[in-house]
């Protein structure tokens, strides 16, 4: 199933389905163990310091009843991005390598993409040339891979390659590289009646695939980048949706908060993010009264890791960027920074 | 505020504040007593009969461990249209008048739109007149209405209204025209760890303002048709979010079934409507796996609310037109047709 040229680009490496499956099994048996361990011990990865400190002061502050700060439970909405902030983006995001991945299943299906720019490019395998696709490049391929297909073919397709891909880096599906200090904060929000709602850019069916049993995140609450669907009919008259090339919300930078006005309808009280395209979902966030909290993720452990962007005095890398204006603001309005490096004992739930 | 002209078109009475503010913490109770009710006697206004025993079956059926057809908590998400399903539709649909009533204040800041056709009629009083305007003519209304106005600024505006536009036949709030016996269907479903949305090809933002306190539906509950929003600053550099005339979802007819999809991700195991624009949400319902409900409230009781439509033998009404085909595509297909006269022993909580 996977393209070894682009697994190669993607570093992915290749294990047998009986893994795979016994990954999935225990990628379940995380977000519940996260669970049930955080009314004992809340946040029992992260090492202590300001920003522990400030999720904790956040969640007495907020829930308390005696507090200035209450908020009752029906309002208790958290935000998160995903790529960055909640699992790996490095060195690629995962649902751009699962599109790069489609490309020669799709040009089986569509020869006369052959010859299209960046189809051609993908299926030469020239990880150079791969690696400079622009974003529009990139968006055409995934329009071409996403689109035609009914949603739930499309989940299906996704449910089966997720167990079939892996990071090289530590040889595990994608779905094993969740930071267990951000599934931590999850958990300890949701054991103080927050409702956790991730906010991505990346796509709305392609996250809602694995959220609940990655994330303890439902369909419902999984906020993306989403294309319109079509209702029609199969030859037995059978209902069903396909999935168009239109773009309804394109949920990164300025669309986080319009996606979260339209998908939930409240302000969030707490939002994690990792990069300028999660600036204004803080911003958002904090604009509302009360006790806000707002949190960059900064990757700065390139041992356990990886360190990039301006923030770590690194050349500006196409995902996940932490300008260092981003960091100035998150200075000046108060955003406690969360350093990999300094602030999280451990990375992985598998460590 | 009302405008008296529109509001005699619409059949509208006025009363004092005061009166409206009683009314408002009426209707909060009147939410929070069904709930409480529920758990002694579900259903209680509803006759003996086929609608109610389906009800109660289909709950049974989805909710019992050894059951077959057992749903899994998660899983149970029950959808209902709003006009016709969970309050009185008629004469004209509750946001038109809302949005009719502002066209003078509309036209006080773009006196530009004196002239322009739809606004001029509105403006004329013509009651007749009015009556003939067609869809496209309303939302282009709804448009002006409704756009460049902050999110805030809108449900501010909403939340002023209600409570002083009242319905003529009952000198009533809007808000209190609501079906008793479907709030004890949701609070029935509430009560079995069914999550209740509303689904409507009204306004998102419009039914957002007041479905917590008049249905317990929250607002990340309430899907509708949506117009898009665009993020910005205010003059201190407070974020904030505009309303804007791109439609983002026309959520009537197919638009239901794509809307379920784009802000809830499951296919619903209960769907209530009562026009043509819910059929294809009803079909969407029912093509799921196990037990589905899908059912039809039908307006044939004059005497206590109103009787519409070719399935009552009269012609076919702009509004919740509930067609002899889709009568017929009701008893084809199984799904129970509800009687007001019949079935519901009582048809609103202030009887």
């Amino acid at each position: 199933m996977a393209n070894p040229k682009i697994a190669q680009l993607a570093g992915i490496g290749r294990r047998s389905l009986l893994r795979s499956v016994a990954t999935t099994v225990a990628a379940l048996s995380v977000a519940q163990y996260v669970e049930a361990q955080t009314s004992e011990q809340p946040l029992a990865s992260w090492n202590e310091g300001p920003a522990k400190q400030a999720i904790l002061d956040f969640v007495k502050a907020t829930t308390d009843k005696a507090s200035s700060s209450f908020v009752p439970i029906e309002a208790r909405i958290a935000t998160f991005d995903q790529d960055g902030t909640l699992w790996v983006e490095h060195p690629l995001y995962t649902q751009v390598i699962y599109c790069l991945e489609r490309v020669p299943v799709i040009v089986k299906s569509k020869p006369e993409l052959v010859n299209v720019g960046p189809f051609r490019t993908v299926l030469t395998g020239d990880r150079s040339a791969i690696g400079k696709l622009s974003m529009d490049d990139l968006l055409k391929i995934a329009a071409a891979t996403l689109t035609g297909m009914s949603v739930d073919q499309f989940a299906s397709e996704v449910r089966g390659w997720l167990p079939s891909a892996t990071h090289s880096r530590w040889n595990r599906a994608y779905t094993d590289l969740v930071y267990q200090p951000m599934l931590e904060v999850m958990a300890f929000l949701r054991a103080n009646d927050y409702k956790t709602y991730i906010v991505t850019g990346g796509g709305q069916d392609f996250v809602r695939v694995y959220a609940d049993q990655v994330y303890g995140v439902p369909p419902e609450q999984v906020v993306g980048t989403a294309a319109g669907t079509k209702f029609g009919y199969d030859k037995g008259g059978r209902p069903f949706l396909t999935k168009e090339p239109k773009l309804l919300l394109n949920n990164d930078h300025a669309g986080k908060p319009e996606g979260i006005h339209l998908m939930i309808g409240r302000q969030p009280y707490a939002a994690f993010g990792n990069s300028i395209g999660d600036q204004q979902m803080l911003e958002y966030t904090k604009a509302g009264e009360g006790a806000r909290l707002a949190m960059l993720v900064l990757h700065d452990d390139a041992e356990r890791e990886y360190a990039y962007g301006p923030a770590n005095g690194l050349p500006e890398s196409r995902i996940g960027t932490f300008t260092q204006s981003l960091y100035d603001e998150a200075k000046k309005s108060g955003w406690p920074v969360i350093s990999m490096k300094n602030d999280w004992a451990r990375i992985f739930p598998f460590e």
